[in-house]
């Protein structure tokens, strides 16, 4: 069900911090810069082989990635899974009584995304994704 | 100078209920699962694509990885980046005065590696790996 390792979250207080760092120093491309209202986030996806980094700083307070900052302070966040089939692999989770943030796929950075719930897995919190082909972005750098 | 993600390093209390999801729920194949004695870890690795979940378990008290878990609890412990020249590249890291764990490449699980200090990357904890062709492993399972 699963064919890659799409991306590891890491929330960061100040993304041009963070860049200085992922981008100046170690040199990875940055090819996605944006903030995203609904979710009260800005993000940076950083390429890294086949792979990506998503940086997330909160730009609001109401936000679970807000909560998590607060909580746990800045590092890694999420591990994100791409699927070849999300919506049976979703339906085969709950067959298997996983327990869930998301009950059905829905829109997010990496295409179509849902959330497992990190109880489920010993306290890693996993996002499965189903790349969409062409995906509208609306950059802000 | 970095390849690609090399792989997620996962601490948890107990591999073998670990195991139970990422193996038998998600369909991970466990290419390796030994424990390594100096290190005071069980480790297991899980092929992800191209990329590596390493689930660490601690064995003894007096590890990084058991202090981590008694202070944070289970969870994302570490993201490893594969590179192509590593003592170029910590030489670079040094120069730009970034706080190291390790000041020269030492041999772990993912060959020859080293630990940027996670104050260096606003909180998360980065290891560089250069992978060795031929490695002896001492599988336990």
């Amino acid at each position: 069900m699963i064919e890659k390792l799409h991306h590891v979250g890491v929330v960061v207080r100040d993304i041009d911090q963070a860049l200085a760092f992922y981008r100046d120093t170690l040199g990875l491309d940055v090819h996605k810069l944006e903030t995203i209202d609904d979710q009260g986030v800005r993000a940076a996806l950083l390429t890294l082989g086949d792979s990506e980094i998503e940086l997330l700083q909160p730009v609001r307070a109401d936000t679970g990635v807000a909560r998590y900052l607060d909580r746990r302070g800045e590092g890694l966040h999420h591990v994100c899974f791409q699927v070849s089939d999300i919506d049976g692999d979703l339906r085969d989770l709950k067959a298997a009584q996983v327990e869930l943030v998301d009950q059905e796929p829905r829109i997010g950075l990496a295409g179509r995304i849902c959330f497992l719930h990190p109880s489920a897995l010993d306290g890693t919190l996993v996002e499965l994704c189903a790349p969409i082909a062409t995906e509208p972005a609306a950059e802000d750098a």
